[in-house]
């Protein structure tokens, strides 16, 4: 039954490669012509996908889901045509198929042109919203890409029914019906099948928590671009504004906390904990912030819990903030380093040699200098639209928009040339 | 015992990554000094790395191993001098650290740079001639990068005396010790704990036989990038210039008949096969090829031997040709797509619209029109020098320089920006 479920799971990623060369050659306007087609159709449907979301959310109810995470779950018409906007955004973006990232002629005459194609079959293993499914194949469409989807059991039902509307939408366009997929079967045996097509996916894209991003790190043998886990820091120079610097870790830790760019740890230099312990403390506890502080912080505000090494690597995603103090610049690094996921990273400070040596320093995918860590994030960046956020070096790093799900291919023209 | 190298490998790794932090804030001045000083001790040692060569010469030559390998282990002045020449011209390269690949401002005044950086730490597992332990050095010294070497077991003593070269000439420099070290132990299980060793090491390059690179690919956790099986094609078209295609051919299948970039496959449209396979055929035979031909080619030369699906798929990498007649460019970009590596595939043509339709729809590195499959290559490209060929769409696909050894982080400036 597995091997049936195997030999399922790569039927449909053979289907998605022969749909990926049909779709690599198609122009902007066909694609863009099928995007809008798709947006208009999940409208159309809004009450053939509410009803699949019904099933779901008794589902999970019966299952003794909370209702936070119902209320992620649920669809209804305003969300729906939420979902319809993002695809005429993706419409809207310019296509990255077809830029020539490099040219220039060789000494011998060959004329040669780096030039930007679809990946190819992506795969996206979620277990967000299902507005994700919506999101994910316009994002793959656009940049050329057939997708091949795997969300959470939980929304099953309304990931069927939004993707077999966005098929139907197909039928009257250039585009394949097979562009975009679902992929067969229930559970983690499917996706597992997945992560090993190796030679029919050209890359899978993980989007959820971190647990689910280590399994599809490991057990995969597609190309793999590791998304999301943000253990992001707030460092406090001794030469910052400290009135921008109470702004700072206000907005990135409480902004909206759930999120991978949101803080989790604050650091403070040693010069300015004793002005700015005592007014970002207070701030904090009033935001309903709950502080896990070092010795000298917990000096300052004696409620403070005691921070162990497990709030170091916390990724919250709650009010809650690990925060110490330090006595360098490279100190704070040497923290962020060790503890680090290599998401973001803020300085606020107004020295110049501080802010190059932090960004010089820090090995990030990104960093801000008096900025919020809430800036890292794709319609931020103007990308328009991002599949996620890379924290990993290779291909790609920090949000990734379209240009990111594609690749390149060298075109090389002569007359005749051969080598002496 | 295992657990013992498993930690040792590590170490290894560990040390890179304190490496790799001092690395990557260095200037190119700084780097280059250090590749200047390596290239000179090199020279310097040179009696000294070739009588450790003899130790492996001498143990490959009890092993029965062939003279052609042997030949390819041995190193003698002449050789390290050209070690030396690499490690000159990586110096006289651009440093692509520190490039800004996208700058802009946001509507909000925040500075987006999306700049250059190392990747950090760079594992080489090769099999091939000493002379790649300091290519692979230079190369990752110069884009700031640490570097872990693993060779074969058969060329131990040449790649030891020649790190420790390296990382002497390095003591009077800018260059921690630790940006070039050779990975401990000996055999696979060294090796296997480099591709395990993830969040140490940032990517993972193998560099030898198909062998070696698939299962580099299936142990490793650590990203890879998949480098250099060639099974490259030449499709003569319906519109060929047949001099030019005739040319084409010979200098794809012969001028360097073991590279990667070595023609394996020929595809001649039905239309000029009966004028071109009388040409080329006889051509190939006295050029000393064996033609493996479907039945259209052996009805014209039936001394071909009968190729079989191992033909298509084989990169022979010796004076061997699978030919075949196609009856369209569209068939010939099937069997391309079907049986291909990836790699490069070269059109014969005088057709613009047949040289679009070729380069659109075979899904390779590198695509030819009218030009030799041997100019798929770092030092054709005008890269200056090459770490290996990409056959992987992630990172970097094609030949690959300095700056695909490199990454990228955001680093954004503002004045106080928070999110609203």
């Amino acid at each position: 039954m597995t091997d049936e479920l195997a030999a399922s799971v790569h039927d449909a990623a053979r289907r998605a490669r022969e749909a990926a060369a049909d779709l690599a050659i198609l122009t902007r306007a066909q694609k863009d012509t099928a995007l809008l087609a798709m947006a208009d159709a999940l409208v159309a449907n809004s009450a053939r996908i509410t009803e699949a979301n019904t099933d779901d959310v008794a589902r999970a109810r019966e299952n003794g889901t909370s209702e936070a995470i119902i209320d992620r779950l649920r669809l209804d018409e305003k969300r729906i045509a939420g979902m319809a906007d993002g695809l005429r955004q993706v419409a809207a973006l310019p296509d990255p198929v077809g830029e020539i990232e490099r040219g220039y002629t060789l000494p011998n005459g060959l004329e040669v042109r780096q030039r930007r194609v679809p990946m190819g079959v992506v795969g996206i293993i979620y277990e967000a919203r299902p507005n994700v499914t919506a999101d994910a194949a316009g994002l793959a469409l656009k940049s050329g890409n057939a997708v091949l989807l795997r969300g959470s059991s939980s929304a099953a039902a309304s990931n069927a029914a939004i993707v077999q509307v966005l098929r139907d939408a197909t039928v009257t366009t250039d585009v394949p019906l097979n562009a975009v997929q679902l992929v067969p079967g229930d559970g983690h045996d499917a996706a597992k099948h997945l992560m090993r097509a190796r030679g029919l996916v050209d890359v899978l894209i993980p989007r959820g928590g971190a647990g689910l991003i280590r399994s599809v790190v490991e057990e995969s043998t597609v190309p793999v671009i590791e998304t999301g886990v943000g253990n992001c820091h707030v460092y406090v120079d001794a030469d910052a504004d400290l009135d921008k610097a109470l702004e700072i870790v206000l907005n990135a830790k409480t902004q909206r906390p759930s999120v991978c760019n949101a803080a989790e740890t604050l650091l403070v230099h040693a010069d300015v904990a004793a002005t700015f312990l005592p007014r970002v403390l207070p701030a904090l506890r009033e935001a309903g912030v709950t502080v896990h502080g070092d010795e000298r912080v917990r000096a300052h505000d004696p409620s403070a819990v005691p921070a162990t090494d497990d709030d170091w690597s916390a990724e919250y995603l709650s009010l809650d903030l690990a925060v110490g103090v330090v006595d360098s610049l490279d100190d704070a690094v040497a923290h962020i380093r060790r503890w680090g996921s290599g998401h973001t990273e803020a300085i606020v400070t107004r020295s110049l040699e501080a802010s190059r040596r932090f960004a010089a320093t820090t090995d990030s995918a990104a960093v801000m200098v008096n900025a919020s860590t809430r800036f890292t994030d794709g319609e931020q960046f103007g990308f328009g639209a991002e599949i996620g956020i890379s924290t990993q070096k290779l291909h790609a790093r920090g949000p990734m928009g379209l240009r990111e799900l594609t690749t390149t291919t060298y075109v090389v023209t002569g007359d005749g040339h051969v080598r002496g």
